[in-house]
């Protein structure tokens, strides 16, 4: 019988990869995702659409409300800023950061890991592309591994957790290659911080040119569904 | 002008006494308390009277929703042990605990308290009493602070993340002391795992017979409100 992982999952290339690469290592994946203030959340339908075209053992959403605290473009109204403005808040950390984000993220991810026997967390982090990110360090995960063997109940008498960050190394364009010969469809999901209602990617956003260029450098085929007129040449 | 410290008041006897020794060391409160699904929602009721008396800058509740994951005595629909019954998962770890919710109420805290610009969270975990709960160790607390400061952007570049738990070494009744000392008034708080719908106490949980053991051993008189002849004796 195959392992139970917890796989955060949030619709986007990464983290549909990492379901990809956990179904791969032979894990039974229980996927989770959040619905926390975000204006997009056509990320969530991403989500549920790459989860069921998965196959995955279970999908979970949590509604937090990141937005009681303020403080960044992805959960307060404010506008997000297109690639070449200034979206700089004095650290070269992007506004659209979100405070303590993978924190709370994995903190929820851990408490449904015990409560399902389960030692294993997937995150979809990536060092190179993290762009001032602090919680996407390896760093970080090394420390939230810390804590969670501390934490739990598993951590005083049973399996030690593993916080799994296959991405942390690897190059957009690595991501690419990996997924695809997993046979992800990237076409489900969504990277865009500023997609329409329809879920179409504005193709200008920092997020949809990193991922664009990811595509090109991995020369598989973008099969990103953008805005009319909207994709990145 | 004084620091804005995130204190996590739960509206029980010990993070209320954390509320007033944060305000004695000179901290302006940002008091957060969670609806989780617990089954006594009268611990919010108890925390907003606590709020209010204490004079915080602020009060924050946010929902979140443990009782997707399952797994507790506290959120899920299970019957919570009396004193003396079985009350043990395996590992001396009581079936009240839930997973991993100090790591999630923290990673809340330190959400806000990056959003203020604060550099300073308040927990009332005890070492002493924690009766097998792993995530009220020192060496969480420890680990947690070492996360946090690599989460977020003051661990980058402004000032560092600390984490007090001031109460980590006291016993309940140094507890009582301190608070009574700094005119807490416990008769608006509440610790009963098991309290009816006005928010009497059962007198008979794990909880009630620490915290009134507390006050006997402080030489305090308990104003806790019990139902009708449960007050322990």
């Amino acid at each position: 019988m195959s392992q139970p992982a917890v796989v955060l999952l949030s619709g986007g290339l990464d983290s549909s990869t990492v379901v990809a690469l956990a179904q791969q290592a032979g894990y039974e994946v229980h996927a989770l995702s959040f619905s926390y203030g975000q204006r997009h959340t056509v990320e969530l339908e991403a989500a549920a659409r790459v989860a069921t075209a998965s196959g995955v053992a279970d999908h979970k959403v949590i509604d937090i409300d990141l937005r009681a605290f303020g403080g960044s473009a992805l959960t307060a109204d404010i506008d997000v800023p297109k690639h070449g403005s200034a979206d700089d808040l004095g650290n070269d950390i992007p506004i659209t950061y979100v405070p303590a984000r993978n924190t709370i993220f994995l903190s929820f991810a851990l408490a449904w890991a015990e409560v399902l026997g389960s030692s294993d967390i997937f995150i979809g982090v990536n060092a190179l592309d993290y762009s001032g990110y602090p919680d996407c360090r390896p760093e970080f995960v090394d420390a939230f591994q810390h804590l969670a063997r501390l934490a739990t109940k598993t951590g005083v008498g049973g399996a030690e957790i593993t916080i799994h960050a296959p991405l942390i190394d690897l190059t957009k364009a690595e991501i690419v290659a990996a997924g695809t010969a997993l046979d992800v469809d990237y076409g489900l999901t969504i990277s865009c911080y500023d997609p329409d209602p329809a879920g179409l990617a504005c193709g200008h956003c920092d997020s949809c040119l990193l991922r664009h260029r990811g595509f090109v450098d991995a020369g598989v085929v973008d099969p990103t569904s953008y805005q009319p007129g909207a994709a990145p040449s």
